[in-house]
Parts: C-alpha cells; structure tokens; sequence
C-alpha cells in the first residue's frame, strides 16, 4: 500500500522560504580547502559545507517547526503546541513558539543533552521528560489530545519537507554545478525537502543519504519498499536516532535520493575530529554524519567533483563533545 | 626615542586587499545569537563574529606572509624566505611560499603544536625546530644571513599591518556602523592593522586590543610609551605569546588603539568552552580572546552595543584542543 505520489514544487519552497524570511538565518556555506581534503578525497575535489548548525536555534529543525507553525490558524495558534525530541527539534519548537508567541509544552527523552534541554528552556519551552522514544511518542500524543495543541512532527509531513526544502533551495543558490550533496537521515525530513529542492534545481545532482549504522531505519524502508521500523537505535549521532521510518518521508527519499550509505560510531567519531582540526567547527555526531560519508564509503567516489555536506546543526555541551572527540 | 611618524592609508589597504586577490578568502562574518548572549552580554547587544579561522592557512597570518612576499623582487624570491614561528606564521609563510613557488625555511619552536608542524609540512614548508623563542629567532637571523634568504616577520613592519589591515577593511565592508571592535594582540600585528584599518573607515568605533595576562607586552609598552620586552611568557594562548612589542606595531597600535584590556588563562577557556556550545566553533586559546575580553574584562561595558569580535585563527591538534575545553 503506497502512499498517494506526493512531490514537492519550487514554488512551494520557495513560497516556504519567503515566509520563513529573517526569522531563519541563511546559513553561510563555507568551502573547505587545504591540504588534508586533497589527500583524504583526491585533488581538485571541491567540498562546500552548508553551515547549518549557524542556524537559529543550532540546526536545521527551526525551518520546519517554524513553517509548520506558520501554517496554524490563530485558534491552534492559541491552544499551542507539542513536540516530543531527542532535543534538537524541541530546541526549534520552543524558539518557533517564542518567535510567534505561542506556548510549547514539549516531551524530552531524558538521556538528552543537557546543553539542549537547557537552549529549550532558555528559549521558553515548558519540559517534561520521558524514558524513552516510546514513552515520549505516547505522552506527546496524550498533550495533544488532552489539551488540544498541535503536536509539531520532528520529521514527517510535507510541510515539514517544505520546510527543509529551503535548506536545498538556498544551498543551490549558493553554490552552482554541484555533482553530488550529502545529506544526514534520522526521520528523513532534511533528506526529503534537500533532495527534493535538489533535484528540482539541479537535477544531475547526486543526493546521497546518511544513516547511522545503527539507525538505518531508511536503509531498510528502501529494501522493504515501504516504511520500516528498527528494533534498536544504537549510535553516538543521538540526533539521528529515528526509531522508524514514516509515509511522506519515505516516499520524498524513495523518488529523490540516488543512493544511501551507512557510517559507523568510529567514522562518525573521526569525522568530527577532522572537522575541528581542519574546518575549525565543533559539530555533534549528527554534524559530522556528511563527512563521515564523504571519508568513509563514499571515499574515492567523488574525488575531483563538487560536493556539498550538509552541517545540519550542533548543540551538544562541552564535557560530552570533548569527550567525543578525545580518547 | 619614537619612530616617525607612521600611518596606513586606505589607498594601501585598499590596493593590498586587491594584490591579495583569491589567494586570501574572505573569511565570512557570523552574528552569534540565541539566549545566552543576552543572558552574558546583555538584552539588544549585536555581536559580529569575523571568522578568520576560515582563512587559508587556518589564521589571518596568511595576509601578511602573501602581502610581504609579493613585494619580494624576483631575486629575492628566488633566494627563498625564512621565519620563526610558534605555528601559525610558519603555516601561513609555507601557504604563501607554496602559492607564489618560493622556497621557504622555517624555524619552529620545538613546542608547537603537532597539528601546526602538519600543516606547514603539508604546504611545503621545510622545518628546523628551535628550544625556544630566543633560540629561533637567532637562528632565523642565522639562515637569513648564510642564505641570503629573507626574513618574512612574525609581527612587525608596516607591510605587515597592511597585509592585516585587509582584514579590518574587510569587516568595516561587511558590518557598518560598529561600536566596538576587539582584536587579540600578541605582537600587535594584526591589531595594528585591524586598527588602522576601523579609525579610518568607521572612525567612531571604539577599538579595544586584548592581551593574555601572562604575555602583555603591549600594556607593558602602552605604560612606558615605548615598545617592551616581558621577562617571560606563560599563557595557553600560545600564539599571543610574543616576548616584546617592536616600534612600528607599537606606534600603530598606541595611535589607533583605545583601550587594552587582560584575560587569564581561565577566561580564554570558559570562552573556548562557550564559543564550542553556542557559536559551535573549535577556536585555540588566541581565537576566543576577543570573546574571553567580551565576557570577563568588558562585561557591561558594551551591552546593548554593535560589536565584532576577530576570531584571528585555529590550528589545534584534537587531543590539545580537547584537553583544554575538558576537565
């Protein structure tokens, strides 16, 4: 049973992105240079980073939460909203909210990292925590009926992908001619409104997706032909974690990403030292995810193309991070 | 005893910034924002982050190596170049050497950081190491003499704050109407020019230099109303740790400086620390200066105002780096 064909259009995006306007920043895209890129992916490759962890509330999650809430009537407006999030959406919930004066009561795991529960807080939104994704999923659901708010997906929905959408848009304005992007995926919603944005702007673009090895819930949807579940989520990028995959999403992948790629804890791990030491960021594992792709098994494939990373955001505390990249 | 009389003038700068080209990026300036910049800062303060740890090389170094080296007769091109260095000049004399087809010898003190020795390796560079800064600088004397090489300086000279002038004038393109500025000193150079560079094109802007407490030679100097040599450095800000001012950056700086300020070891890593979570940059100790001088010395002072702060450069191992963020 397939989902209706659903497709993004670039006036949908672009429509997003106007009315985004300066409530979301657009990121810079830095070009990494220097004599570890060519000796780690081949001379005269060319590879742009889209600093999306610049973006308002550190990641990409504030482009849909905020379109998704644009898009409530003021009676929803008023009853609020939920969310449920490793912490990175709920960062982007509570800035949303406080940007259009909404009231967020929002769902937090609570093995999420205190420097994001803090940024929540910080930004307004009213915490309670939850012992796991399931849990969580169950107490965001019980405040939405409850008290009538409107529960913001962290992935699914095609606004969500309208939203996301406007990262490709932007990314394909500012750079041209790319041969291929790289995109993370934990729920797939960056994916599905990258990939679409991308392959609208510059069809001959290749879009690569990047799972976690122990959260490739996409990787399996796509073998399965239909959205799947994982048993497990097991890897240090916690922002990818997805338990499963979902409709809309999948279906945007499915039709707009060429091809998936798995990396590991390590690889993820290495990439974020290379990225500190060569690109001068500090980025979460989910930051890294790109890079880790483009140095492990995308390694050799894209030597001498242009190639853009997707820096999808980073807030993480100091303690964890440099424990992360230390020993 | 002072020198004459020394100024830049924008024609210069100007006609640098052009001579410099592609060779040099312009590194890209990134308004940190989110709630703990009101909370540090205080409510309504714009803070303007120039990114030179995005320039070739990883520091604002590059300028001035490029600039002095351009100016180099073919013969003396020819004959080679040689430096002493903590690091970072070293890297940015190998990048210049490399980009212009100069040999370059290079003097590093024995303690500088691993990933530095790398890099410089990396672009050609060819190294001896010296014990200490005493050491190096008698040797680099040494090679410039048996070798007919030349001398491309750490810090001093007024090609040298043109080279860095480049970067104010840059900044002044790219943020107007700016209340303060805050430039790290270590030798002075790139507050030389920095400085130079806002009192003639933002006049109004008040510049502050910032110096680590266990190298202030430019405090030292400023007191005694003329260049100074410290008995001994000792700061983590190993790039900032210059043993003495040297005239001409002691002119410029005491001409277009308005106020100096100190920052302790302890302040330079609180900053390290908070430039990682909120501005997700991996900055070394000298790249967080303006920041340390932001939060701990400046604190009050500039709430509500128009600030940049240079982020001048990072080269940093992970191990050193994450040592110095962590525990």
């Amino acid at each position: 049973m397939m989902a209706a064909v659903t497709a993004l259009t670039l006036e949908d995006i672009t429509a997003a992105r106007h009315a985004l306007g300066q409530r979301i920043v657009t990121s810079p895209v830095h070009e990494w240079e220097g004599p570890a890129l060519s000796e780690r992916v081949g001379p005269g490759t060319r590879v742009f980073l889209k600093l999306e962890l610049f973006q308002r509330s550190g990641s990409f999650k504030a482009r849909a939460a905020l379109l998704n809430m644009l898009r409530l009537t003021p009676a929803k407006r008023l009853r609020g909203v939920t969310a449920i999030s490793a912490g990175n959406h709920a960062i982007a919930v509570a800035y949303a909210a406080r940007e259009l004066g909404v009231h967020a009561r929002l769902v937090m795991i609570k093995t999420a990292n205190p420097f994001r529960v803090e940024q929540c807080r910080k930004f307004g939104g009213e915490i309670e925590f939850a012992a796991d994704a399931h849990a969580g999923f169950a107490r965001a659901a019980e405040i939405e009926r409850q008290e009538g708010r409107t529960l913001i997906h962290p992935f699914e929905g095609v606004v969500t992908a309208t939203g996301t959408a406007t990262l490709g848009l932007e990314l394909c304005q500012q750079v041209t001619a790319l041969d291929a992007v790289i995109v993370p995926i934990g729920g797939g919603g960056l994916c599905a409104g990258v990939a679409s944005a991308v392959k609208l702007l510059q069809p001959r673009c290749v879009v690569f997706g990047v799972e976690p090895e122990g959260a490739d819930s996409m990787h399996r949807s796509f073998a399965a032909g239909e959205p799947c579940s994982i048993e497990r989520v097991a890897t240090i990028a916690d922002s990818l974690g997805a338990p499963y995959a979902l409709p809309i999403t999948f279906e945007l992948c499915r039709r707009n990403v060429d091809e998936l790629v798995r990396v590991s804890d390590d690889e993820l791990r290495q990439a974020m030292r290379l990225m500190q030491r060569e690109c001068k960021l500090a980025v979460e594992p989910a930051g890294a995810a790109a890079m880790a792709a483009l140095l492990g098994p995308l390694r050799g494939k894209l030597a001498g193309r242009r190639v853009a990373l997707i820096v999808c955001g980073s807030n993480m505390d100091t303690a964890t991070y440099a424990a992360l990249i230390g020993q």
